[in-house]
This record gives C-alpha cells, structure tokens and sequence, in this order.
C-alpha cells in the first residue's frame, strides 16, 4: 500500500514538474518574473505582496490561492491589482496549488503588459515546497513569532527556497528567540538560501527586497 | 485522474477513521484522557503541553509528530515526561499523522500508571484535520499573531475541534488584529467551539484550560 501510494505519488510530481517548466520558460519569454511565496499561515505574505505593489506599481498580477474565501484577492484588488483566487475547498481542501492550475489562472488572467507575476501559495510550511509552481524564484517568509527551530523541522520550504525573508521584525526582541539561531538554522539546511530580515509595519528591510525584485535574478 | 484521486483518498479516511474510533474506545476502557494539539507551525504547541505537564504532575504520555527532529520530544523529556517521537520525514515528509501511526506509538510507549496522552500534530492548519487520530478532545491553537481572518480560511481544522485556545494574548494589543473578530470568524465555522485565550509566558488563562483537561469530557 504505501509504495504504491509513493509510486502515484511520483508520477503526479513528474507531470507537475513539466508543467511547471513549460510555466517557467514561457514567462521568461514574455519577460514576466514570477515569484512564488510560501509560508505558514498568518506570516504575512498578502501584506507583503501589497506593500510590494504601492513600491513596483501597477504592471503585477497576481494568483492568490486559499482553500476558501476570497478575503485575500479582494485586498489587493483594493490597491488596483489584478488578482486571480484560486479555492482549493471544493477539491477536497487541498493543501497547496499545483501548476496545471497556475497554468489555468494565467490563462484566465491573461499576461499582456504584466512584468511581475505573484503567487501566494496556500499558507502551509509542508505540502506547497514538493510542487513546483513554475516560479523563476522561490521565497519562504517565516515570522519571528513561529520560533527559531522551524527550518530544523520543516526543511524542504527552506531547501527549495532561493530566498528567505524573515518576518514581523518589529516585534523584537522576543523571549526564547534568538535571530542568530533562525539565520544559522536556515544555514543548515541551505547554505545557499539568502536572508532579508523585513518589517512590513516599519517598513524596515523593504527596500533590499524590492532591490531583488527589481534585479529579476535569471530573467534580467 | 481527479475522480480516482478522491475515491483513493476515501478508502484511506475510511481505514483511518476505523482504527481512530478503536483507539478512541480503548483509551477510553482504560480511562485514558486524549487530546490532539493541531495548529500552524510556531503556535505554541510544546509550550503548552510543557506548562501543563507542570500543572498537571508526570501521568502523563505525549506522542509528538514532526517530519524531522527530536527536538520536541526532547524538550519534554526534560521534564520528565515520557515522549515518543513520530519523524514522517522519512514517508515523505507527510503533513499529519495517521490513527495507525498513533497505535504503534501507543504500543511502543505502553499505556500502564497513565492519566493522560497527548498527540502534537504535524505544525498545519490543513492536513491534520482531515485524519482522526482518535482522540477525545481535539484542540485548536491559533496565536494572535496569525491574524483573525484564519477560521475562514481554514475552516475544517475549526470544525473538527471541539476547543479553540487562542496563544500568545501577551502580545495583545497588536495593529491590525481584533480578538473580537477571531471570535466572531470562530463562531461563524464552528458555533459549538468553546474559546479560550491563553499567554503561556503570563500565565493568564491557563487555569481554564487545565480546569478542562482535569474534568475529562466524555471521559469522566
């Protein structure tokens, strides 16, 4: 039972990861830089796509995927955004968005005049970093509130992760957290991952995040 | 593909919930009091289960679930307390923890001289609540830091807790967060659920919440 489940489970990665490829080379064609955030719940990545947007401006679509409500889209609708809600309730709650339905949002969207492409997975630190969105750039946001011992625990977000952007910094200094442990915990598990320490409420470290976003890393 | 994928899925909830409701009843015949943690990763599930190993003396079992590390069974072994550690890392880094698992572990651990077993689930607000592991109090963290748009969202995980305990309210008063409103969004997915707000660093209600551990509902 369990290598069959393993063997299914293969090669629903394997269509997953084409897609997501054919995803990857298109919008790179078109020069669109599509960003993928992952995270847990609550970490903060609507507000940092809508912080991102009032500094990039208005040539950014975005797919918000959520297993119900469309709370997420309509806040960034309210900044003049164009955004796509994926709901993954009606499919049994699933706990991550797969390509072949990121392909779909595009589709849907249309891609005309864009120059940044969002996704904000499914808030889950699990599930998202086995399937391949077809991002030219993976960014995992992990609050300061969530602890230092999370990349220990949940390593893969943070393998498949190019980018790590540290969270809610303005709630330090934290009992029983330490910022040097998290940054030599991210280390451990992916010594090639950078680290951006934000604050969407101050506004501090917004300015390097912006900076990458801009550089387009692998789209130019 | 998608109708096979659902009829899969059934047949493995099915065999789940089978030996979850075993569990449930043999637990039970022995006056076993068990209650499953689930929440996002970083809500304070370990801290909680520490402060009331403290509160509540040694008769106590945890069976901690994490896809990688011991660092949670270790924690409470610290405390003396008997902690059995359940890495899926190796299964593939599976999100939740399934009632056969939960056996095993009951089986390796021994149940002999115990009041209380306690089940942390894989840090997910998704998966978790779809297996039953066969308690009989299923409890919910959410800390405040995670905003109160969560039941929403993450509606299953609120529904199959009979008890939602809202962490971290020494945190309280934040921006852009209402306690009133993560009530009224509890409320809206789950009437029956019974809402308590702890701060395991103040102390403050956690009386409440061992007051209900002590009373043992449906147990006795």
């Amino acid at each position: 039972m369990e290598s069959k489940k393993v063997t299914v489970m293969q090669k629903l990665l394997k269509a997953n990861d084409a897609i997501a490829a054919e995803i990857r080379g298109s919008l790179k064609a078109k020069k669109i830089f599509f960003i993928n955030l992952m995270s847990s719940p609550g970490s903060g990545k609507t507000t940092l796509i809508e912080e991102t947007v009032k500094r990039l401006g208005k040539k950014i679509k975005v797919i918000e995927g959520d297993i119900q409500t469309t709370l997420d889209a309509e806040r960034l609708q309210k900044l003049g955004v164009q955004a796509f809600q994926i709901n993954t309730g009606p499919f049994g709650g699933d706990c991550h968005l797969e390509s072949a339905w990121i392909r779909a949002a595009i589709d849907e969207l249309g891609m005309e005049d864009v120059d940044y492409l969002f996704v904000e997975n499914i808030g889950n630190l699990v599930c998202p970093a086995e399937f391949d969105v077809g991002a030219h750039l993976n960014v995992l946001l992990i609050s300061v509130t969530e602890g230092e011992d999370k990349p220990l625990k949940y390593p893969l977000a943070f393998q498949v992760s190019q980018l790590c952007l540290v969270t809610k910094t303005d709630f330090l200094p934290l009992k029983n957290f330490s910022l040097k442990k998290l940054r030599e915990n991210i280390k451990k598990v992916n010594p090639a991952c950078a680290v951006i320490e934000i604050s969407a409420h101050s506004g501090s470290g917004l300015e390097s995040w912006i900076e990458i976003v801009k550089n387009r890393p692998g789209i130019g």
